[in-house]
């Protein structure tokens, strides 16, 4: 299996701290060591940073901690590979490009017999029955809707309804984003919470470390962390339920 | 305009080198300030960096010098906005599937009328005239060839004649992969060189650096540096001619 983060957010905000947290997983405090990735928006385009070594000692994943890239969505990924061999084009998360934007898409589980699901428009880089999935997700909304729907909830229903569809030939917890909102499927695990005014203290289940909320926002800011395991210790996450789907955006669910 | 680097190697090589010089001109010995990427290819895959801030003083270019990252196949860029603004999605190079690999394309030149070409499978993520060239050549690409053509030769010659066609819109130098071939076109200034045994010293033009490759090569190392401007001083660059295309793959090249 595979471990999850993502975070949807009204104002751009870094993910150093929650992030720091889960690359332990990637070999140090978990083992979830056989690649990691992460892509963080910056309005219609994702900039993705990969890397098929452990993530707890990778030179790039220290630059993440370190270097403060804000977003409005992020997605991260931490890979215990069981489909599919370590290289590259097995690092989670995957992109495509839709209606002009880039979507980016992460999973957890496993999916048996998805490669039998034929694909049209967008072809598999990688062997993983991860990316296969993404590629079919994205071909049905693709051949249904060639062009964005006016509608924000026609395409909400749509992709829920594509994910109780491939949820049933396995595990598939995803995080998938649009470039604007933040699609999350639970299938068997996923957790989340919301940080806003008044903010407080946050402490890193993985590494002891804290953070004073306060000092580092506004009142106005609204950032949500959705992740697959908790990644804090003195805050409350929301367990998500089994089959349950959600859509965040500017850090608030927005369907439920 | 913008400058372009890119590799081909038959062995896994790094291209820290070659970048330490292109980089500097992101801002230092150079006006290219308005962003850089870079694209290294593992298989099928392209492992790709993206800073829509100046190259010189960028934390992740600092990273690409520094960590070797080997591939067989490199695609680099530092950007001098003329058409679109300053963003990430305005960032070379760009990167599209087909056929189960990463294409990857970055452009030096300026190209009027481009937009009115029609894109059916690509759309651009972001508003340069660049990244619509991109997306119509794949469009013509994939169009022509729902499948990769089993003759290597038919798809040289079919991209070559895509070049000419775009060339005529203004100024195109470009560099493109699909993963096992790099195709480069000089519209206006593009050379190459290639290094194999006996290997030399090399000395870059803008930080004056010197390398010894005997101390970092065996005597089967084949490896060709392209550049649109040269990238050092000591060594013969071989000037391709305006309307020149050429394929590199494994180090030499095997189509003009």
């Amino acid at each position: 299996m595979c471990e999850l983060l993502a975070m949807s957010a009204n104002v751009p905000t870094d993910i150093c701290f929650s992030f720091t947290g889960l690359i332990q997983r990637g070999g140090r405090t978990g083992p979830h060591k056989d690649g990691w990735g992460i892509g963080l928006y910056e309005g219609n385009a994702c900039r993705l940073f990969h890397d098929p070594n452990p993530g707890a000692w990778s030179e790039v994943a220290r630059l993440i901690q370190d270097y403060s890239i804000k977003s409005l969505i992020t997605i991260a990924h931490i890979r215990k590979a069981n489909r599919g061999k370590v290289c590259l084009a097995n690092t989670h998360p995957f992109a495509r490009e839709l209606w002009g934007a880039s979507w980016v898409f992460a999973h957890n589980g496993q999916l048996k017999g998805i490669k039998q699901f034929p694909l049209k428009y967008y072809q598999p880089v990688g062997t993983t029955d991860s990316e296969h999935a993404f590629c079919w997700l994205m071909d049905q909304i693709r051949r249904k809707y060639p062009r964005r729907p006016k509608n924000n909830k026609v395409l909400y229903r749509f992709i829920k309804n594509l994910a109780f569809e491939i949820d049933e030939m396995g595990v598939f917890n995803f995080m998938l984003s649009d470039s604007n909102h933040l699609y999350v499927y639970c299938s068997s695990r996923m957790c989340w919470l919301t940080r806003r005014h008044p903010f407080g203290m946050a402490r890193l289940i993985d590494t002891g470390k804290k953070i004073d909320f306060r000092k580092l926002t506004t009142p106005k800011d609204i950032v949500t962390v959705i992740a697959s395991r908790e990644l804090t210790d003195n805050e409350t996450w929301n367990k998500m339920k089994r089959g349950e789907f959600a859509v965040f955006r500017d850090g608030d669910p927005v369907f439920r």
